[in-house]
């Protein structure tokens, strides 16, 4: 299981996040995270950032697919088989249809990879939850990469994802998305009952990037 | 609302069923239904079946649009001011995102349509339902256009999408879909909890399309 | 075969441009037209502006399907029994991939259907005219719907674009979209070498439709 | 450049070619391989069979994308570092957008990646070799993972699309794909005028991966 409060870095494909700086980046967040920040790097750098650092990481996409003839999709067992202890599904720059989501959670379950699926608002975080994936991270597009946070801009999108989504499944957890740029962000996401946050630039672009994961962390 | 039970007629783009061959089909059709049989024929066939029959019409898609800058979309209200009651979406031929089915409902009832979210197994059909449409239609892709129906082939999972669906939204109506043949099948289909069947080839490309109407129509 | 010059409009989904009030714009275009404007509504309202209208019709968008089991599609023969003379293919509100514009020409042909396959640069013009459609229409996406034409702003994309097209196939003709507004725009389309121009909200959102239809056709 | 006449061999999501399994396989192709085989793995195993073995690798996939906000892409600049030399785009198992594919060949060109553009039919090999890719593998679909490869059932479409893609650019290679099995379907790939083959279950899924590869090796 992810062990939660938790917050997790999309390296997304920014030049500040792969490759090389993908190391050196990771190895930043290493010295401060205390087993509470996972990061989604890019596919090809997952084995060497499983290999050379401790934190958890996510794929940032996975597709429900098997053994065989699928040129282009990232298998599952890959993923696993490469490190990764889960991954994102479905997140605003990568959405999918509605059948291979759900063939996206059952076949990551099935190599024991955790699920993250990210939705844009509290009807679909719902019904991402009625597929059981350990998280749903909710994150309104118009405030993804911004600079006001959804607990802040829109707290009841939190609030009323939790709400809907425990109505659906207890089991599920909730992340928060979108815009989160400081501890305080982080502190009032937790307090709406989210598991955490899933957050990208407001990190990965720091120009100091120990101070801001600090500052994160301080809210958990 | 939609009169339940209900047989909904998916004309695709069959070469009986577009056109003038549309006009002539849903004629037959109309001579036997007793206002349980609803059609979802081509876009551009709407406005004259609404017209020149009685058979409540469906259109086959509408995508979660508004006015503007959206060419080649369907937008939901043209779909209503053609005349159609309703519409489905996310058949197994027409595959949407997650995101864009949960505009589409929400849209559609803007304008007052009602909303069929066409399904591939139970966990989708949950997730269908904790977005409020008026009905899923579970369709296990397998057996569509097969010859035999998934209240044979399958029942658990008509009945498993019954408990899935009224266990996350007691409102939704659950329809059946894929390889319904004839009234024995329509029957079965109610017995395991469904208000209804929605179905094709098995109708639109019968020989004696009445015959094969009033079987079915036995079943309700 | 398409009269040029041509200025099509796209009628999109605009809340002037769909049901009744698609008729009556298309009748105020009608008492200004010579001839040279063909319009580009939805698919429902295509048999009533057929119809009722005097205006060659094009369709905003094509499946490369043929009869079967294709629900939600734009059946090409029913797109040409409902009346309309062509169709757009890949708008950039309506993207498809490689093989299905190949496709939707192929089989519009197949139905005498003209074909109008829009592009984003020039080098996709150049992919786009190897497969003969009988129109390329450039649209940079960043200019449409804006206030500077194509024609002003990258002149250089119109004139690379006919040459690039002419360099494939002589006889695919180049349309020229984004941001067309005035009699000026269309005329510096033609002199850059199209054989016309496709716009949308520059004329359906005008105030006096008829008065920017009458500086726009100045212009050919 | 890519030496030719090259075998490339698509890895695809292959039990038989991922992770540990990926490196075995090839260095029994590495054993063999005289500078003309070339392998196309999953994006995380590149780095290590890169680093492990001498073959040039391709990446399965690429998207036309930059540095920035876009989760679960595969960033060109990311295939380069990892140690790929190219990469294959807009594979029938991965078909893309007209205006990706041309993006896909901007970006691999400019970070120096090889481009392999898989095609269909004659019409779309035309189209892709006017975006001046390097190669363009024509594959028809029906014939992938057949018994019957493409230059013994469909000579002709070998031929033709050599001959269309050399009228629009002579630069662009041709590659067979779709059924290649041996040594004799390779040899009449290169007399019908291609550079090589493009193929993967005929050799990754073989008993004697060896010895099929030293009878594919034959016929170039």
């Amino acid at each position: 299981m992810i062990k939660t409060p938790i917050i997790i870095v999309n390296y997304k494909t920014y030049a500040q996040a792969y490759g090389r700086n993908a190391l050196e980046l990771t190895r930043k967040l290493e010295k401060v995270a205390d087993g509470n920040i996972a990061i989604a790097p890019l596919p090809m750098d997952i084995p060497v950032l499983v290999k050379e650092c401790s934190l958890p990481v996510f794929s940032q996409h996975l597709d429900g697919v098997g053994f065989g003839s699928f040129t282009g999709h990232i298998l599952p067992e890959a993923v696993k088989e490469a490190g990764a202890i889960g991954t994102l599904i479905n997140h605003s720059e990568r959405r999918l249809r509605l059948a291979d989501i759900e063939a996206s959670i059952s076949r990551a379950k099935q190599v024991d990879l955790a699920t993250v699926v990210c939705t844009n608002n509290i009807n679909v975080s719902a019904a991402a939850a009625a597929m059981s994936p350990d998280f749903v991270a909710v994150e309104p597009p118009e405030l993804i990469g911004g600079d006001i946070s959804v607990s802040k801009a829109q707290p009841e999108i939190v609030s009323g994802s939790v709400e809907a989504v425990k109505s659906v499944n207890q089991d599920v957890g909730v992340l928060c998305g979108a815009g989160v740029k400081d501890g305080e962000d982080v502190r009032k996401s937790i307090e709406l009952g989210s598991q955490g946050v899933l957050l990208a630039s407001g990190l990965v672009k720091a120009k100091n990037v120990e101070t801001v994961a600090m500052d994160l962390l301080s809210g958990l």
